[in-house]
């Protein structure tokens, strides 16, 4: 209770209070590790799918045979989105950026949801395989708003292949989905991160799963939190060329300038996603004509590790991704609606795991204002 | 860092935890004063209206005339919502709860503001006033989807009157007007409570105002949260007559069901809003011929406290606002929204005022699930 002035100490932003115990995922951040459900990242990205892997996150296990049918079902079960919704995305897209699009987009879905105000656990569930069914063809429908084009319908079942076929009106490569395919699945959970929070404390109102994934993007817009990746990307397409690297990174850290891309609050080893995206980022942008992209890419890398390395600055999963998006052929506008694609896994399986033994989300504020009681002087007589 | 399995004690729900410093308000639950910027809430009830409480909270002093000519004309230079969103939300209260309706309504008005991707504090500070302008409308058109009527624009500037006028499509009297008008001072702010602190935990991250917003709506609609006064009403509407209420309530009390509208987890003494609401609610339900219903809450409150007074349970404003509400005319469908209507001042404060000294809320969660590194089995040899 807040009985006015007081001068304890806190910690701002929360920074390092715990708020939740969970059993879904932690980042190792001394020696580079991502785990989900006990599996190394490298592990999952190798061999998995972005199906298999947002199971895990949400039951705990691989699923068998009949589990992944049965789970693939339900998120096909009612995977489109209406002309209507996508004509509402069109004129979003065209005033603002397309993540309050993605935002409008998730609460517009649970107000047509007429199951939005149950909120007992499989009701819960229920609306979040749901609206995840319809993500592919929700961030495709703003590609093509973005891009001034009509809306593509694919029947294909596959997450990471519905999106890409829906996005560009064509079925992608084996390798460009394999690609894609494993980007999803680095970027599906990363701790109790700002939109993972925000969608907990929405949640624990007994609010519904649509309440909290839409907090959870309204958090994500912020360049706080989203948008490295299309910054960092800005950024290497300003440098332009490996042999520009070296003058103008060691310029802007003159300046005290920030270089996107590079450091991470938890990890003071090499990201261990970055890891794996640069690989596919080279391949990928040999093959698409965007060679000289990485090679600068690589430079810049280069360079900051000269400088900073042992600084435990190291190139972070933005770095790379940026880089495989653009050579995907997408509008780095659309890099941050990508992110939410993947990441609605991590929201959904830990709001849905707070749920299980729910408390509702309420600190404290200090207090460090009037106590008065001061009196109330009419408008007229106020100087 | 997360590191594994750890066994530390930690805040469920952040019980307790500093999150935040604030000069905009605070509740004083063991003396019953509940404070915005110094004044205590029965004189602003008194002699106040929104609009001045809504300045007050924002910039931390009543204004002089010519800093509310100014506020208010900012407020009104942009207050209608358009024929396109009201279809939208006709759409979204057939389907579901008006909260979600009212979450997607401000996430649509945010998509269409062309500023929404500017996170100084200018432009924040001018979103907050150009979604506030908007809201009396917003809920009002709400409103009017409820009830399958056509939306009303009216030109009134004034908060209250314009949202009841558009709400029902004729002037309020004076005393609906003065009663309504002292609901919205009321509810305007009440602590950093789990919508505030989500609006928060949004805007942290630098996102814009109506994602902040929407984050809070998206909280608010949380039946923890909002919607108690609903639940009270219908209470007391079950329990139909005076006479009832003495076994109704002891019957309810021995199968431990909660009574809704009564006791606070601030407020050890009577809810001071509780005492202003009740006399408007008295004289309120005379006139509208809600006598029976008035009488009712009377009876229920003197069996309450003889019972549970000395624990410190008594009625809070959820009990007396229901009868407010319902009295002037509105479906209790509406009650969540009109509380939203009047936060939104508390939201966009509270909001406005982290921003200025701003830090990314990003607590910990506590990892005690399998550490691994377990072997991935493909698909096909899972049992």
């Amino acid at each position: 209770m807040i009985t006015g002035n007081q001068n304890t100490d806190y910690a701002r932003g929360l920074e390092g209070v715990v708020a939740a115990e969970t059993r879904i995922g932690f980042v190792d951040g001394i020696n580079g590790r991502l785990v989900y459900r006990g599996y190394n990242i490298e592990e999952l990205a190798e061999s998995s799918t972005f199906e298999e892997v947002s199971y895990l996150l949400l039951y705990g296990t691989l699923p068998t045979k009949a589990e992944f049918e049965k789970f693939t079902a339900r998120l096909n079960a009612d995977n489109r989105i209406d002309d209507h919704l996508f004509k509402a995305l069109q004129e979003c897209t065209k005033a603002s950026h397309p993540m309050s699009a993605l935002r409008t987009g998730v609460s517009y879905l649970g107000s047509m949801d007429k199951d939005s105000n149950k909120y007992d656990l499989p009701s819960q569930e229920a609306m979040g395989l749901r609206l995840m069914g319809k993500f592919p063809s929700l961030v495709a429908a703003i590609n093509r708003s973005l891009q001034g084009k009509p809306m593509v319908r694919s029947n294909e079942p596959n997450y990471t292949v519905r999106f890409l076929e829906e996005s560009f009106g064509k079925k992608p490569t084996e390798f460009e989905t394999k690609v894609f395919r494993t980007a999803l699945i680095l970027h599906a959970d990363h701790g109790m991160n700002a939109s993972t929070f925000a969608s907990m404390v929405t949640i624990s109102t007994l609010s519904d799963m649509y309440s909290a994934i839409t907090s959870a993007i309204a958090s994500l817009k912020g360049p706080l939190h989203g948008g490295a990746n299309e910054q960092a990307l800005a950024n290497l397409e300003r440098i332009g060329s490996p042999k520009n690297a070296d003058n103008i990174i060691s310029e802007m850290l003159e300046k005290k300038e920030k270089i996107m891309g590079f450091g991470h609050r938890v990890y003071k080893v090499y990201d261990p996603r970055a890891k794996i995206l640069k690989e596919y980022a080279k391949k990928l942008a040999e093959e698409t004509g965007h060679s000289e992209l990485f090679e600068t890419a690589e430079e810049v890398e280069r360079v900051m590790i000269n400088k900073l390395g042992t600084k435990g600055i190291f190139p972070n999963v933005d770095f790379y991704s940026g880089i495989v998006y653009k050579s995907l052929g997408f509008d780095p506008r659309l890099f941050t609606p990508i992110f939410a694609l993947s990441r609605i896994s991590g929201w959904f399986a830990r709001s849905f795991e707070y749920l299980h033994d729910n408390r509702l989300f309420r600190p404290r504020s200090m207090y460090k204002g009037e106590v008065g009681p001061l009196k109330y002087v009419p408008l007229q007589d106020r100087k």
